[in-house]
């Protein structure tokens, strides 16, 4: 972008600085003199607002006060001098104005402390070089704004500080491999180059200039760490003394006769659903929102592309087993009337006998869930989980390297005041914690059991009805009305959990920001995933389990029988429950919460600022930037959209064993929440301070967990909720003849209905129009004539212990398969390894010519004329900087 | 060590260089001038001999040609000059000495050529600024020797190539925590006092000095690559134009008189046995042989100390073993007459039925590690592995943080000519490589099955034989002498596999050194490691369960029955097999390949070079350093070390659950091991290059791969191998009082004698005095009287599904605490985190104080005196370089 381009600060005259400014870009950039009132230029309009502090101000005294008191710069020496001369936070101000002070001084004495320590902060800023100008006759009331400048040298501090690299003038070209390989990449850049969005930036991809780290010819030092700024803006924010404080927005980008900018491309490129299908400008979107946003939606990017392979193979996993469906004989089996299996009762009293053949819509519909291919399915993924996530991390490493290295963080946001806090003071705090975290656990399940006593009743109470239309659609009512139930309890209890993990975060009062925040995320993301995996859980593992036998039923809460699964076991509804969540929790989400409240916020705010919404709208074209960009929402954090990505990954890897379709649910969903995002940070929030990220921090740790975790509960999905083990167990030990034929038989066992418990049998023993004498149930139990009637019989044990087998097979396997992959994979990827090492060798042929020429220099004692050096380092980087970073996203 | 500080070189003059040589430590080592014939110094008794490359020579014609060529520094000058004219490596020496050359030719050309690529070689050291001098007229006849100095302006430009960090003046103490920790920490220190060994560097590790970059004021560059050195020293060793190349020790250790040396001062307090209690001197350790050597020496260090509470719990677990045996109901019941129980014989016709409590004495040995303490052990252990590796890898961090940054690496081992092989060039190689790979495991299968069969013949020899006396000793011989067979068996494979693996590694030619050493180790460690345990995980998991049943045997070749084990479960020959194959590899490596080999490889090159074994007593004393050194064994590579330990450490942790001693014996094994390798290092090998290494590469991989690996392995043994579960399965599931009366019945299936297979049967059943009519076996199967007689029970099933879940559960356990102690364990120890954070603010303050005094000055427009600036931080570095680097580790 042209715009990005700063003109370099010219006043500077020391011989340190000298190196710095001999650039040859020192043109100024001619727009901001043509559009000085609306662009974001000091009143000059050549110095650039680079940072926007924003405060209240009481307008009867402070205005008539100190109408623009940094209008020249002369206040600036002056306020230097009395910075020499005061040393503590004494009240000056009211000793120049006494009959105002007087009249006024216990209402003000609060807003008199805030101002004056404004003051102090200000001059502080003043001191490190930054150039200020305030603006308190803008056209929102009561706000006043000191608009900061950073002028070159400042920045270019900085830069050295962090050791932030800059492209330098030298630049080679990156060939990958031999000329076939660099053809079919050619072939391949063409035909998706509809793919990739027009932004300038992505052009040259195969030359590089050789980037270098800032320096300005001195001692590279280790980090911004500026320990002695103890009152830094964060703390300044959170005790009112400013109300907000943000960099500009590059410019509008709903008038359609604005000059072109970062915003406006991004805002055509990127936010935009018409785009959906191409690639993100993640350059320039690391380049306008800083490193941490550009990681996030590089990962999310990433995420998405991953989720292409996963969807594919899903699809096709589903479509097998509808192919299938017909095939399958132990749905044939089921479906087959000649059998004529009589069922034992579902419910006590209430119900009667039934028929096997009634199940067969759900036993043919469980077969699309229920086939080997999920088998197969679930180890692709397992490896996908591992596979993605590191090429993921990969190729974010790869943006990270060659892309990330040139935006800077503002050092503004310097750490809090530090309270020394020892063990026992943190004590009560971490119990809370731990205490409040287990209940909040405990409240979860609690919840989830009620929603499973709730369609215990109903169902009971149902079939107690003596309505027919009613009892017809028993199941179905139950099983939808419990599903949407439970959503809206997990979407209700997120919004709450969240707001407790901050609470309990605000009570351990952790040491740094970083610290904060990772006790956050941890605990939200506990929270969030009990809450929404424990109906999962439960459907996975424990329902159809805990049932008992007929003549010995398990009985909780009084008299209610536990709920069994539909014959073909209990995937079937497990899959509902799956995509229920799914689709609910990301269309509510999505729609209410990231697009509705937003609005809602919004519209408050304005309301907030007083102005009548017709008069805003002719204001708002003449507001300046910063004015507009105060009207936007602040930007908070990143936390939510990951935890919502981390939440659907868990969806996708956790259960995918029972539901095949969901990368497919999550690649929609991904693709549309990605410009939904893309909307939200150009349009709706203000601009966030570029902050610097080396990776994506704990949410990589989180992610690795959930892989680890998926393996191992996608081997119990597979052994113990779905059929796979006892029919290949059947098939291999039991069957006659080696087919699945008989195997329906084999899983039902034998109950003499005059073994039932008094006031247990069904009230209408000839429901079916017969005498039954022996019922069939779902389980591998002894038959009443042997010798130990009901007991597990040696089937069951024997399945049992090739379902755990299974188990061991599948986690092992899948674990060194992954641990292949991750050997196969290299952790930096060959081309960007590629890139590396061409760029150190370049660097040591430079060092070594430099070196011998200077050794023969010393050597033949005409070492007096530094001009001989051929290509010396140390010169020419200064020539090369003349872009070394962009400017709006310093400080 | 004074030594060590060498005099800067002063006859360098250009601009750049005075900034380093204006160090105060001037002062020329008096030592040099005292001994300038014994003293490692060139002829002028002032430069040290930093490194030696020795080669062949014709002593006819070299001798007379080229007397003491490099005698006076006008050579190189005139070399310099030739350099220039010269271009290809044509055969300019023969054309001066016509007539020899024409005599000589044939035999000399070979000799002519190395003579010129030598001098090529020279050439380019002379370029890089080294200083050389020839010495060819030494006592050892044969051997012409090249001497190197680097003088100070080298290794400072070597330096800064590298990045070394250099300790500056500015010194800063570390005080760890309150006081209390802090008096803590010295009361440690103080107890812990006599086990430090006396060095003085370990003195004031309190006190630390700030270290810094090494730096000229100028760029920092990245790597010693220095691509273009094609003709390193490696391939010119390879090809014989050298014969060997190494630095020179330190001094004499022998010697009472000598003056003392790092060298004599490590043998002192190192390499003694005297010391073994003591940590070893890890500081000095690095600085005399360089990071790589020191990071073994530390890494067997810290394994070793970890070592110690493993060994401390296997012999509680042991020892609790030994208590209860007596309390132990099964054994109890096995050693009981009364119960009188005939079992089945154990092989066909020659032997007969016998009774249980002839067992009796197994059963107890067994309960000595079979017992419930072993399962905890196992998960402790575990977690040992995981730990230990973790926390070592930590130690070894902190070494290689804050000791293991001041030494350089020589940089004449730049790589070999690179010859550009495609995929199709390495397709046969790696073929290859896999075939054999598979051959050698198949191979290592056999000769395990071989010594399996020798096993089974010689017993049912020995029982067929009507010796009484051979056949009461039949058990303890046939183990025995198996055992020992598979020692030798794999000491001797070892030896031939180590061979084939580095001539596959040769075959496939990998790019770097690297790469070489990395797959050499692969393939190694695969093939050790299959060698040493194959013997091992047949006895865990194997034997004794394919044996079949009585009337069904399994027979292997012809008619051999396969194997069963004692009552108690295979445990107990696993645990012979275990300590037979850990004390016997390590006496046998340790004595005969450590000592004894060295040893006779050092007499061997001694007879080579031709001397009289009692002139050679009076020549060493007269002997100069180089030449002494020269007699060494020449140090090859850390790699057998590391696996040996490695092998250790996988015996220690894979099959802990069945030898709790297994610790200890590694632990005192390891005490001799660390004095035993200190001795050959410093008495043994001639001094290695100083390498650089950021950690123990590959062999971390290992580790990590070892320990994940030994959590499943672990779950196995206890859940298959011992009788742990089908113990627990009894005493929950079948006992009639809970207690475990009655298990070792329950454990035995029957057998009824006449369903034995024609000709099967004993050939005296009358053996026991009575006839048998129904003898029991051990195995869970349906007794003869049953429906379905022989078959698999239902307990089998029960207990194999108890056995499944236990592997479950133990591994899920273990990695999910195992990943809690990762989290625990913070990868960089506190106090080393501590000291980076510290060293970071006072970089930053220095940083910090100068700018702002820079800015002030150029607002107040007097910056013009460089003295201003109150600690600059480029001036300091200079005055505080005096002792950067130890001189004789470097190039």
């Amino acid at each position: 972008g042209r715009t990005q381009m700063q003109e370099p600060e010219k006043q500077v005259g020391d011989d340190e600085n000298t190196l710095i400014t001999n650039g040859q870009d020192l043109s100024v950039d001619d727009v901001s003199t043509l559009y000085p009132q609306v662009g974001p230029y000091f009143s000059d309009g050549h110095r650039r607002v680079d940072y926007v502090l924003a405060y209240h101000i009481q307008k009867s005294v402070n205005i008539r006060r100190r109408s623009s008191r940094f209008s020249d710069n002369n206040f600036i020496q002056g306020l230097r001098r009395s910075l020499s001369m005061r040393s503590s936070r004494a009240p000056l101000q009211p000793k120049e104005d006494p009959e105002i002070a007087a009249q006024e001084q216990r209402t003000n004495y609060h807003e008199d402390d805030k101002r004056f320590r404004r003051e102090e902060f200000e001059e502080n800023l003043l001191e490190t070089g930054l150039e200020l100008e305030r603006d308190e006759r803008c056209k929102i009331p009561g706000i006043g704004f000191l608009k900061i400048h950073a002028p070159w040298n400042v920045l270019c501090q900085e830069a050295e500080l962090m050791k932030l690299k800059m492209p330098t003038k030298k630049v080679y070209d990156v060939k990958q491999g031999s000329n076939v390989v660099e053809k079919i990449r050619l072939f391949i850049h063409k035909v998706t180059a509809p793919l990739h969005p027009k932004v300038d930036a992505n052009r040259q991809d195969s030359i590089k200039s050789l980037s270098h780290p800032f320096s300005r010819e001195k001692q590279h030092l280790t980090r911004c760490t500026r320990a002695k700024y103890s009152m830094g803006i964060t703390s300044l924010l959170a005790n009112g003394v400013y109300s907000s404080a943000y960099p500009l927005h590059d410019g509008d980008i709903t008038e359609a006769n604005a000059e072109s900018n970062d915003r406006k491309l991004l805002y055509e490129e990127w936010a935009s659903y018409s785009v959906f299908y191409k690639y993100q400008p993640i350059g320039l979107i690391r380049k306008y929102f800083g490193e941490k946003v550009g990681l996030y939606f590089a990962w999310l990017g990433v995420y998405t592309q991953m989720l292409i392979p996963a969807a594919i193979v899903g699809v096709i996993v589903f479509l097998y087993g509808c192919a299938t469906v017909d095939d399958n004989i132990p749905s044939m089996e089921i479906c087959d009337s000649r059998n004529n299996i009589t069922m034992c009762p579902l419910c006590d009293r209430a119900c009667s006998y039934w028929k096997l053949v009634t199940a067969c819509g759900t036993a043919r519909a469980s077969h699309l869930f229920d086939n080997p291919a999920t088998v197969f399915f679930s180890i692709f993924m397992a490896l996908w989980g591992k596979g993605s996530f590191k090429n993921r991390n990969q190729k974010i490493h790869k943006k990270h390297t060659k892309e990330f290295t040139a935006t800077c963080t503002s050092c503004l946001y310097v750490q809090g005041e530090k309270v020394k806090l020892t063990c026992t003071d943190r004590l009560p705090a971490y119990l809370t914690t731990v205490m409040m975290m287990c209940f909040l656990i405990l409240v979860t399940f609690a919840i989830v059991f009620g929603v499973i006593l709730y369609r215990i009743s109903i169902k009971a109470a149902l079939h107690v009805s003596t309505y027919p239309t009613a009892r017809s659609n028993i199941r179905a009512t139950v099983k939808t009305t419990a599903a949407i139930i439970n959503l809206i309890i997990i979407i209700i209890l997120d919004e709450i959990y969240a707001a407790i993990a901050r609470f309990l975060t605000n009570l351990e009062v952790p040491k740094t920001d970083k610290s904060f925040e990772e006790r956050l995320i941890f605990k939200t993301f506990i929270l969030k995933f009990v809450n929404a995996f424990t109906p999962i859980v439960y459907l996975a593992f424990f329902r159809g389990r805990l049932v008992g036998r007929p003549g010995n039923y398990l009985y909780v809460v009084g008299s209610y029988r536990m709920e069994e699964c539909a014959h073909a076991g209990c995937l079937m509804e497990l899959c509902i429950q799956l995509c229920i969540t799914m689709l609910g929790k990301q269309l509510i989400q999505n729609n209410l919460f990231e697009i509705g409240i937003p609005k809602l916020k919004k519209l408050l705010r304005k309301r907030k600022s007083e102005l009548d919404c017709k008069e805003e709208e002719e204001l708002s074209k003449t507001l300046q930037r910063h004015e507009k960009d105060h009207l936007l929402g602040p930007f908070n954090s990143l936390n939510p959209e990951y935890m919502e990505m981390i939440i659907q990954f868990g969806m996708v890897t956790l259960f995918v064993a029972s539901f095949p379709l969901a990368p497919l649910f999550a690649l929609l969903n991904n693709i549309i929440e990605i410009r939904l995002d893309a909307k939200k940070f150009i349009m709706e929030l203000r601009r966030p301070i570029a902050a610097r990220a080396k990776d994506i921090g704990i949410w990589y740790n989180l992610l690795r967990g959930l892989s680890k975790v998926a393996v191992i509960v996608n081997a119990f999905v597979i052994s113990f909720t779905s059929d796979f083990i006892p029919r290949l167990v059947y098939q291999y030990m039991y069957s006659p003849d080696g087919t699945m034929h008989g195997f329906v038989n084999h899983t039902l066992s034998y109950f003499n209905v005059s073994d039932f418990q008094p006031n247990t049998d069904p009230l209408q023993p000839m429901h079916l129009g017969y005498k039954v004498e022996i019922c069939r149930y779902k389980d591998y139990r002894e038959p009443p004539w042997s010798s130990t009637p009901y007991e597990l019989s040696k089937e069951f044990w024997a399945i049992l212990a090739a379902r755990l087998a299974f188990v061991i097979v599948f986690q092992n396997v899948v674990m060194l398969m992954s641990d292949f992959v991750d050997w196969l994979i290299p952790d930096i990827p060959k081309d960007i390894s590629l890139q590396i090492h061409k760029e150190k060798i370049l660097m040591v042929e430079l060092f070594m010519k430099e070196e011998q020429v200077k050794r023969l220099a010393a050597r033949d004692h005409h070492y007096q004329d530094n001009c001989t050096l051929p290509l010396s380092v140390p010169q020419s980087p200064p020539q090369a900087r003349s872009r070394p970073i962009s400017h709006t996203n310093c400080c």
